[in-house]
């Protein structure tokens, strides 16, 4: 059976073990936190890294917060229920470097407690997701980061990379651009048990996931973060955080409903980029890696 | 009586006044130009404005659309008519200083041909507005800013004013930062004759306000461009300009149109700025002049 206070426990654990290899990894900044408590019950611990050797701008949310569920939310999530309880924890990481890739992680557990009544199906589900987008796609990177959350949702479900490979792909898409976020990853949503899969299983994937968060974005760092680039290579760095930046804010699920519910504003919004470019009509010159680039953003790619 | 050629034939001669005398205010940047058709009919011309003395991106967009409306935009706008005829100008100029404020202007025409019958009213109306995003509030400017547009409203009606001016403080709100996006200005839609209003002086105020965009700005930038800033001031615009951004992409109905509608992507997002920064938690300093300017980024301040 689920603890939503252990859930609570074990994300907050995973959180301390993010921020304190993160910081390591970068050798100069460190988090700030900021306590914060949500009007209509729980809150979040927010933890940003800025100004760092390889983080510009990072953060690495956790939130358990509950209370009523506004009108709009209720409709979007198809759910008469009135109470939620919500605990989870949000990664977006923006290198300065334009080489080292945009990161963004999730793992989230989601119910309603007015719904658990007995010999009915009580509302509840867990979410989540690894995905990765790199300024400038590196082919031998993203085959390593797809074929290690292949490996880590092996360990539970010999579905589970195939499906939740095609809902990142669907997820993380641009519609106005035609284009991907990035190179995807895995996302999956109201996850819950059946016959072939117990709520012991779906449990400790979310915490796998978020344990596979730091060797996945390490090995990606390490990789490129001594490579030299011109300061051409950083504005078109800039130019993707805008696509970053469009998405999150036109398409994104869990911006929305943090604006919908007042979440915290800072905290939802940690994940727009330190600099973003919006140039006019920008065209990569053809053959280029910018053009390359662009080529890859497209759903349906097998990287493994 | 309307005559919709001529509404597309006054716009695009206002688009093109309206070029001519951005290009000899910034003195160095020239528009370019691109002609575009939309598939389901219709087109536009879109002007962009890039690196100038004064300009650092600007857009003066015409375009004349019509064709089927897709089911999300007809239920957005309560209407059951499925052709629709949509002309208009929309302006934004992002300057490189940051004392000079951003601007926006639209004026556009909407009608539904098919509603066209005998004895019944038919489905048009003109919307539009003018509106301002100093990046340091300077009160002096505001109220040149509202009374100018005071007295153009005056000449068509005398309630023209108060009523578009409240629409404004509602429409340009960011409601996740609780902060107006500038000084507010004038915002209209669904104008429509009534027994005291002639579509005659309808038409006629959509053209002067067309009209007015010129003198009001190049009075706004003669009175800013040759102020000294520094760094500082520059990166708190950076930062005004994300709050543009987030305006644009989470809540305007026109960029929404415009994506759902298939609109030529560029010419729609022309409006988003040329860099912007999103700092964590940024607080401006007790007393400083960024503080004063987020204290009137409020509703309801009369200026004139």
């Amino acid at each position: 059976m689920i603890n939503k206070d252990q859930v609570e426990a074990d994300y907050k654990q995973i959180q301390d073990e993010i921020c304190a290899a993160l910081e390591q990894l970068d050798g100069k900044a460190k988090f700030e936190e900021e306590l914060w408590e949500r009007e209509g019950g729980g809150g979040g611990r927010t933890r940003v890294i800025q100004d760092g050797n390889i983080f510009e701008k990072g953060g690495v949310n956790f939130s358990a917060v509950h209370g009523q569920l506004p009108e709009t939310v209720k409709k979007a999530l198809k759910i008469e229920q009135d109470d939620f309880f919500a605990a989870g924890i949000s990664i977006v990481i923006h290198p300065s470097h334009p080489m080292v890739p945009i990161i963004h992680m999730n793992i989230r557990y989601f119910e309603m407690p007015s719904s658990f009544i007995p010999g009915q199906e009580p509302v509840r589900w867990f979410g989540g997701g690894i995905d990765l987008t790199p300024h400038y796609i590196i082919d031998e990177d993203a085959r390593y980061f797809h074929s290690h959350l292949k490996s880590v949702c092996d360990q539970y479900n010999a579905e589970f990379y195939h499906r939740f490979k095609l809902w990142a792909d669907d997820y993380f898409f641009i519609k106005h651009r035609n284009e991907t976020r990035g190179i995807g990853g895995i996302f999956y949503d109201r996850l819950t048990a059946t016959e072939d899969l117990t709520w012991e299983t779906i449990i400790e994937f979310s915490k796998s996931l978020g344990r596979s968060f730091i060797p996945i974005y390490s090995e990606l760092v390490k990789r490129n973060r001594d490579k030299k680039y011109t300061d051409e290579q950083q504005l078109w760095q800039y130019q993707r955080r805008s696509r970053y930046a469009e998405f999150n804010l036109v398409y994104d699920a869990g911006t929305k409903f943090g604006l919908e519910t007042n979440g915290r504003i800072e905290s939802i919004l940690m994940s727009l980029p330190p600099t973003a470019k919006w140039l006019y009509n920008y065209q990569p010159k053809p053959g280029s890696e910018e053009e390359k680039t662009l080529s890859l953003l497209k759903k349906g790619i097998n990287w493994v």
